[in-house]
């Protein structure tokens, strides 16, 4: 019997050109494809629910694929874990219905974009956190934050290549943590367009910097030009974080 | 005028054979002098406090080195660091006394050894810490861990290829903290005997995994028998963290 098994999955995305297959690059949907055929004895093709961009990271990116190896659920983590590179972790399957598609049934995701705030730099943090010597005004990125929250047309924030049609997104919570040793901003989203994180944080961090006043961040959302925002920030401070069904 | 400038050096070591220099094997010394004699302008030798062997880690590693090179001691950090890989920062610099030597002056070290103690592995710790799957009991490893406190013949911790003389040291403070997503066991000792750290550790993993009892921490100490000590932790959880002078 065809099983749809869906995994929760880690990765460490500094070694990879993103997760979408692609030729003569190697990616993390590639290695998963090839450990996951040769754990269930037969060629299989897993769907993603969100596609990491090269060095971005994830806690919990979930694919789903369809099978007719005998593999027990519960054995599949520890099973795909001892095939798999120990930047790629299976943190947990499941049956589920045969409707289920990792990315067209995700009711909403969290993003997390790890900034590393100090005036010298930290080697455990280059590949895992964009490193900003300058000293950030907290205060004044959340009251930016506050600004995306709600129903809005992202074009400001979406990249040049993004393909999707409607740019209307709705960003149901965000929040800006200081933690043990990254500042992390959160964003909850009903979806995101392309570069939408990284070109929303290269805004909130140039606003945390002072160089531009946290005012601007309506004007920016309103224009609808991405001439307005900021730089991209660099993929390396990116982690998909979660994704709601 | 000849100085003799003291750097304070955190590295990431998963991508080195140890700090020392060495022949046909890339170390943090060998990068360290090259970089820092094409800075100040001439062949220079560094001398650090601590050897850490391959994959091991230091956030306060101390170097010494003496220079005729003119550079101000408060831009070395930023210099030193726009020519170094991104995996070994220099995070300090002082002009110290002629009679300063890294080693030797060395009053105390600590080190930590991290700990990630969960079922599944996580591809961030993968090279930062050890995983153990079973859970650990913490209060019987302080238990074991308040054992070797004080001053006492290491030599049941001691690897075979230990070239000390005396095998006595003083152990100043221990401790084991559930830190956010690892357990930290922190040693503050006036020196260390080869492997030391990670004997001490892999004994007191065997205890808090209950294989043996905590109350063989004193017999295996007394013993001074490296046989009756647990297995040797593995590199990547081990952390110079802190030089006292």
């Amino acid at each position: 019997m065809e099983r749809n098994i869906r995994l929760t999955i880690s990765y460490d995305g500094s070694n990879y050109h993103g997760f979408q297959r692609q030729q003569n690059a190697l990616t993390i949907q590639e290695i998963l494809e090839e450990r996951l055929s040769r754990l269930f004895g037969h060629h299989l093709k897993i769907t993603g629910a969100g596609r990491t961009d090269a060095g971005v990271h994830a806690w919990g990116q979930v694919v789903n694929f369809f099978t007719t190896g005998t593999i027990p659920v519960e054995r599949i983590p520890a099973a795909a874990n001892g095939l798999l590179p120990r930047d790629i972790v299976v943190k947990a399957a499941a049956t589920v219905d045969a409707d289920f598609h990792a990315r067209y049934s995700a009711k909403s995701k969290i993003y997390i974009y790890k900034v590393y705030n100090h005036l010298l730099p930290d080697p455990f943090y280059r590949n895992l956190a964009w490193h900003i010597k300058g000293s950030l005004d907290l205060a004044k990125m959340r009251q930016a934050l506050a600004v995306v929250q709600g129903t809005h047309d992202f074009s400001a924030f979406r990249a040049a290549g993004g393909a999707a049609a409607d740019p209307v997104r709705t960003m149901l919570q965000t929040d800006c943590r200081q933690q043990s040793g990254t500042i992390d901003l959160l964003f909850h989203g009903t979806g995101f367009l392309y570069h939408m994180v990284r070109n929303l944080t290269g805004t909130l961090v140039e606003i945390g910097l002072g160089k531009r006043p946290h005012e601007d961040m309506g004007p920016i959302l309103a224009s609808k030009d991405r001439n307005q925002a900021g730089i991209t920030a660099p993929p390396q401070g990116l982690y998909l974080s979660e994704i709601f069904y």
